[in-house]
């Protein structure tokens, strides 16, 4: 089943997404405002998908799209999670996951540009697996890590690589307005039961960048689900963007930065495809 | 005028602080759920004061105080803006501020407990001032910056130093559950007009652990406010938790962590004092 959120008739609403059609969820769910309050009501799936067509519907053309989840209470990215990505990069093999942030304010949805600010040139694409939680908890063992995944989604965390650089914390460079995006949709896990012979396909302008199967993450699902909710507790909505594959431009000779005119997917097997032009801040 | 958020009668809400009583203005102001929203109406703060009289109060202690700002859209936090703090890490001078970042899941009232959790020991003190926004914006110059700060707060940003070390990047050991002490209300700009003359201190059980005024920021609170708002549009309610001083507890021989029963104080001159009980993880 595919979960978006979107505006329809200048309303906030979300829904499933089958065969062109978005089926809306929000209205035999008063108690949820958003996908994020659907995912924490623990919903029966089996039973939205019996309902379909009493659910009013609107082709998926006509609506607007948002990211997945617009407003995550946290947004915690993976860096150096492949082995391809860690080796161009020169870092040494970490003990722990490398984690940073993204502030929900960043992301734009599937279709909506990726800006290229002013102040840099070095706009790099990240084509990565957001792992979207259902059910939240604290100190969640590996072993129960699946029980708390709602779904899967493509994100392309677009990255300012000299910002980035700035000092040893990449949080500027990471927290562009308009620089993540999230979508089209979020998969659920039903529909991806055999995750790690998925793969995360980077394209720019239809040219292959990145390209990796889920087995090839360092620090698996589970192993990030549990070392996150040692620290933090997870909520429903909370987004975990699990790491790129080697192939990013600032490390490429030549460099291969994103630019106005461009057209970015990032495509992950079984979910779909992500796509965003590239725009000139104004 | 101090402004704070807080519990009363099982409600959220906000007011003015004013010799012992809370005024609430959540009455006053329908159209505000809450003080972040409150801010961003562009307040007659003013007009606010001269309606006092008209406001239901209540007792300070009577009311539950929450985090000045619980539900912040970002909060930025700044590493190494003293060059006392910067000398003892060892770290090298840096031409742009040090920004990490932590969840308003984090965060704790004045008076709540902070949280030593069950897998370090390594739990230390960083007293700080927290610049609250106001007016929002982008690419704000720094001779404009002061017009949006809307006040100014003590934080602890308490952290966990061996998750702090994981790898390079901050987050875990600065996002652990129960470990930002935020309060106990902030102060608008009038009443803090010399800033630079005003200091922090924090108390470690009543002795002084750090000490230092706002004139040694490295970089202060306008280039702040000028770098941040390059890449992210900042908006009212953020948090910029502005650094602390030399003296935390993992660089000090022998080492000085908060351990359960302590008591630990952040005081800003002309704001008040943030005092915190230490906890162990249940």
């Amino acid at each position: 089943m595919k979960l978006a959120s979107f505006i329809i008739d200048k309303r906030y609403s979300f829904g499933i997404v089958q065969d062109g059609i978005v089926y809306d969820l929000s209205r035999l769910n008063p108690d949820s405002s958003d996908l994020k309050s659907f995912l924490a009501s623990a919903p029966d799936m089996d039973a939205a998908a019996a309902q379909l067509a009493d659910l009013p519907s609107y082709l998926l053309d006509a609506v607007q799209l948002l990211p997945v989840i617009p407003n995550p209470e946290k947004i915690i990215c993976v860096g150096l999670n492949y082995e391809s990505h860690r080796i161009e990069t020169g870092m040494p093999e970490m003990k722990h996951p490398v984690l940073f942030t993204r502030f929900a304010s960043t992301q734009v949805a599937h279709g909506e540009p990726v800006v290229r600010p002013n102040v840099s040139e070095k706009l790099d694409f990240e084509g990565e697996l957001a792992v979207i939680i259902g059910q939240g908890g604290r100190h969640i063992r590996r072993d129960d890590a699946y029980q708390h995944v709602a779904g899967y989604a493509c994100y392309n965390d677009a990255s300012i690589r000299d910002w980035q650089m700035h000092t040893g914390q990449f949080t500027p460079g990471k927290n562009f307005d308009n620089s993540g995006a999230f979508g089209p949709w979020m998969v659920t896990p039903d529909e991806m039961t055999d995750l790690e012979s998925h793969t995360v396909t980077t394209r720019l302008n239809g040219e292959q960048v990145q390209h990796a199967p889920f087995s090839d993450l360092i620090f698996d699902i589970p192993a990030l689900i549990e070392y996150i909710s040692t620290f933090c507790t997870l909520v429903a909505g909370d987004v975990i963007v699990t790491g790129t594959p080697g192939g990013v431009g600032v490390k490429r000779k030549p460099r291969l930065y994103m630019k106005p005119g461009d057209v970015i997917e990032v495509e992950i097997t079984g979910v779909g495809v992500l796509r965003n032009p590239v725009v000139q801040e104004q």
